[in-house]
């Protein structure tokens, strides 16, 4: 059986060169074993410079436990090879140009657009989170704290909560590391809740690349990874070359 | 090996009987087939009357195909067995009394929490849905329409955001048609994006109910069936009844 899905091409925008916030940025080894197209990626999506607020920097809300493993990993940005990537409020910001899959048409009004995960404004009410990432390894780590807004059980993260951040992860690091653009599967094993107001360390491993499919897992777990909150996959597709001249394509796979 | 999840014992509330809004109750009809368990449940989650405010109510920000679909099945809790969830902004609304596993205090500070699908309160911005249940098929239809706050791709709803509204009508079906109270598996293939102020049809079937486990399954689609958003199964896992006399213990299962 054929199914359609929507193909749409993304362009990322040129890098802002305007005054603004310092961003973390990646140290890049030209010699690297990873190719050109993630470094290009990578600095792409990671402007030397920007007016755009980053979310993912520490706040008054943030729990020890991710403080001090933000600060452990923005030791290893200087020196092994881990970038932050920075978290606007919107994919807009960080995509630019995608054109719009054939009979879909998107409303151009004033609408204020935010990306789903950085949807609550109020530091600590919602999503906290930070990801750093790892080219050469194609490994990620996502720093998150779900706040009281993220409410399942009474208590605890709502297990969507943590979907839809497994799913971001996912999406982030599968472009970086293939451009990967969309999610086809998601698979989901919870283990243990997550209290709100405390971290889940997400461990997200891209296990291969093949017919233009991201395959990946992440493991998710207390800092001291006494505790697994649960253990997901997902494949994500590439963007096809021929995507950038035939946006309106779509692809086929079976179901 | 063995895998330790977190058990809870749920109590769910005495009906308040408060003056307040109007709620859709249930028809229910005493020689049905459905036991008199779904019976209770699906009383005391309707509260005949409550001063809390129900957010699965229409709103100036519902699309046209949302709104007719909600009158629709509107038409059917009067004849055809369908009661409409009432929605409150958190699931201690619902449910009280609920013991917290051991080792996980939570904090009883003044926070104002939220059940994640609600944790945007401006109409239209975030999550709009409504919920249909019906007891004796053990079916859920929800209509969703993701808001410009659930952004993913441009225009288009984040794959998080579905698999999140998933997530909460599996749970609350669970729970009403046989007592599932957590999610231990959630899996979904994405098909087409959702434009963002679109409605997408999710309906959501009770597939059995197995060693205190219920499956279930999803279909997103289009009012018009043309287009699938998504499939999807999930399993959740019923409260065993030693749970209300040993909120400590954990369960275990073979991972």
């Amino acid at each position: 059986m054929i199914r359609r899905a929507v193909r749409v091409a993304a362009r990322l925008s040129q890098r802002r060169a305007l005054a603004g916030a310092p961003c973390i940025l990646p140290r890049l080894n030209p010699t690297s074993a990873f190719g050109s197209s993630t470094d290009s990626l990578v600095s792409r999506f990671c402007p030397e410079k920007t007016d755009l607020k980053d979310y993912a920097l520490p706040n008054a809300s943030w729990c020890p436990d991710m403080l001090s493993l933000y600060q452990e990993f923005l030791e290893k940005t200087k020196a092994d090879g881990w970038i932050k990537l920075p978290s606007f409020k919107s994919n807009r910001d960080h995509i630019q140009g995608l054109k719009l899959p054939s009979g879909l048409a998107v409303t151009s009004d004033k609408s204020e657009w935010r990306i789903f995960t950085r949807c609550i404004q109020v530091d600590g009410q919602g999503y906290e989170y930070v990801i750093f990432f790892h080219p050469s390894k194609k490994k990620s780590v996502c720093l998150f704290q779900p706040g009281p807004y993220l409410e399942g059980a009474p208590g605890f993260a709502h297990g969507g909560s943590l979907a839809a951040m497994m799913d971001e992860t996912f999406s982030k690091t599968a472009y970086l590391a293939g451009e990967g653009l969309f999610t086809l599967n998601l698979s989901i094993r919870f283990k243990n809740l997550i209290p709100v107001g405390s971290l889940a360390v997400l461990n997200v491993d891209v296990e291969k690349i093949e017919d233009q499919k991201l395959y990946m897992s992440c493991v998710a777990q207390s800092k001291d990874q006494q505790t697994v909150y649960a253990k997901s996959s997902g494949k994500q597709v590439r963007q096809p070359q021929s995507c950038h001249h035939h946006p309106q394509n779509r692809w086929k796979e079976t179901r």
